[in-house]
């Protein structure tokens, strides 16, 4: 089979950069390793970036999103005695939205689906070949064990960090950095409306701690373990006495209820480079993974997707490869903005080790983004993502 | 002999408490150990916060100041292939002043000796007394080996780092947090005009340098070095020749001179609490050390002399002690805020080790902190210096 642009990997970054091509005329063929009720009901991220937002509104999938989602103006910063608001609207004028990212799968595939663009679910042994020449490849067999093999112009790798894309560009041509952090995310989705309006990120001696949400009925909150801990550790009962202890406020009360899901996720920031090779491109978390704190890991992906959309439009219609040289350029420069604004908010808000310094400089930061225009600008304009191609 | 206030040591702190005391009418005795040429001629930090500016002028100080010291609106913060501007007096309509501690300590010498108020050079032995009472004692010999002794209603440890009057808090009263930093500056003094018209701080893959001045004749330098190195393993050519590679930008050039003095310091950041006990209150260096990185800890040893003067004042006036009450909690406040800036310009600006990560950390903050006028904000208003009180 022969399509223009052959893209690895159903998740946002595939999804949204399929969606964007064929809004411009481009045929793309997505090939996903997973089911469709798979990839349609896992739990990521919940955070939408202004900028994704709108991208997705103005590209016809946003309908559902703005029936649904919920629009957050800003987010309450919180340690022992104070819970500070910061107001994102009237610090940079920009939000951000609360919609899953199950939400924006299912949204992204039915309009794939719907407008009868080809999507292989469930493939395996995926390849991809020739990405050193402008005649690349990528073979896999199909659901039902079929080889197949699609020509193309050009490979968008968008299947994750232990996705098959990045490990094609060899090793001598690639450098990667890396940074784990001594800690994980226990998360839980509970059956409780949320004791908040907005997002509270919540610094505590015990650990950071976060309550977020999925729904009017819905919360999701999080909270730092250490990376020995396991979910045989946590009983409900004990993790809602924690979530309690952390988010404590004078006057104000966690609401608990039954815990539909709960997972430890470990914590690490990546970045690789070159994010082209050939006639290969990577995006999203096959070429970068963010620690959650801050959101930013979906919002990069799409991100990435928007460039990589608009420098292949461009591409096609100059008749030539140099919009697509400037393709990683750009995207690098977000991601080392997210990858930094990630690491930051991170190591600011978890406790590591038992160093006191480091305790006093966490509580200093915070209590400047309390008293700062400036420094709460800082905070906001990250959080609700700089503009695209910034 | 009888005072109100027992202020031990000359430096900043000391000197500017006493001034602003004696200008409210305030009697204080000042003990220093070392003489007045020693403490005239050493050197030490050269930029002033516009409201230490401000401060010394509204109080009689600043007028040799505004002679000749040369006000910078900014500063330029450079990495490889850019040299940044950012403009101090546009993003947060404060400036600063280079002037150095010597030359402020100079003047608040000769206006302490001109209004005849009583200054002892030279001191040895001196030890506080009663400092949980509300008769304090100071005693010391004075430089002709006769043993004093000052009664007085309070006293100031105003002594620097190693000094004697932090120690006479009891142990188990006091807390201190601690950073050492794995390297160290080289800074000299050199007989040639300065290159730039303001500091340069840039970060290099060799480690952090700095270009700074003291007068249209003569420039401040410094570099990063490792701590195990040593002012033997630098002969000036070689100063000069890695100064030239870490500041080197296309199409400026480094203008070299004559050596006049050079030294390693050491960087420490260092905090103690509390800095009020009983009768005893510390101010400066006494109290805390910051890496000098950000030119923070002039700056704020004169803003706890400030506070300082204003609690002992509105004590006299009240004829209570609830204003000295609050001087710690608004002195520390300050601090913990310069200590983390202090922290902060020092961790952006200086490799350490050969984590890769980190140095692209470390760049892609210097390219938010040129992209993003909030970020930049926020280093303008700490490097200028926050409000007293704030």
């Amino acid at each position: 089979m022969r399509t223009q642009v052959a893209i690895i990997g159903a998740g946002p970054a595939g999804l949204v950069l399929a969606h964007l091509l064929y809004n411009a005329g481009i045929e793309s063929v997505i090939l996903e390793n997973r089911s469709r009720d798979y990839i349609e009901a896992r739990l990521r991220a919940g955070v939408l970036e202004q900028g994704t937002v709108e991208l997705l509104r103005q590209n016809g999938v946003g309908v559902r999103l703005d029936r649904e989602g919920l629009r957050h103006d800003g987010i309450y910063l919180q340690w022992p005695g104070t819970r500070q608001h910061l107001d994102f609207l009237e610090l940079c004028g920009r939000s951000v939205w609360i919609y899953g990212q199950t939400e924006v799968v299912k949204d992204l595939v039915a309009a794939r689906l719907g407008a009868g663009q080809p999507m292989y679910f469930e493939v395996s042994d995926s390849a991809v070949h020739d990405i050193d020449t402008d005649r690349p490849a990528v073979t896999f067999l199909d659901v039902d064990g079929n080889a197949q093999r699609i020509q193309c112009d050009l490979i968008a790798g968008c299947d994750g960090f232990h996705g098959i894309s990045r490990s094609a560009i060899p090793a001598a041509a690639s450098r990667s950095w890396e940074r784990d952090y001594p800690y994980g995310w226990l998360g839980i989705l509970a059956q409780a409306p949320p004791s908040t309006d907005e997002l509270i990120y919540a610094w505590h001696s015990n650990g950071f701690a976060m309550h977020s949400m999925r729904s009017p009925s819905i919360s999701r909150l999080y909270f730092q373990v250490s990376l020995d801990e396991t979910l045989q550790d946590w009983s409900d009962d004990r993790i809602w006495t924690e979530l309690t202890t952390r988010l404590a406020h004078e006057g104000w009360e966690l609401t608990t209820g039954p815990v539909l899901d709960k997972s430890i996720t470990p914590m690490r920031s990546f970045v690789s480079a070159p994010m082209r090779y050939g006639r290969l491109f990577l995006a999203g978390d096959a070429a970068h993974i963010v620690p959650p704190t801050g959101a930013k890991g979906l919002n990069l992906a799409v991100a990435d997707a928007k460039l990589l959309a608009d420098a292949i439009i461009a591409s096609y219609g100059f008749r030539g490869v140099s919009p697509l040289d400037a393709y990683q350029e750009t995207a690098l420069r977000r991601v080392w903005r997210c990858t930094h604004f990630s690491w930051w908010m991170t190591s600011m808000l978890h406790t590591e080790g038992s160093d006191p310094f480091a305790r006093e400089l966490q509580l200093a930061q915070l209590r400047y983004l309390s008293t700062s225009r400036a420094a709460a600008q800082s905070l906001a304009e990250n959080y609700t993502g700089l503009p695209f191609g910034w």
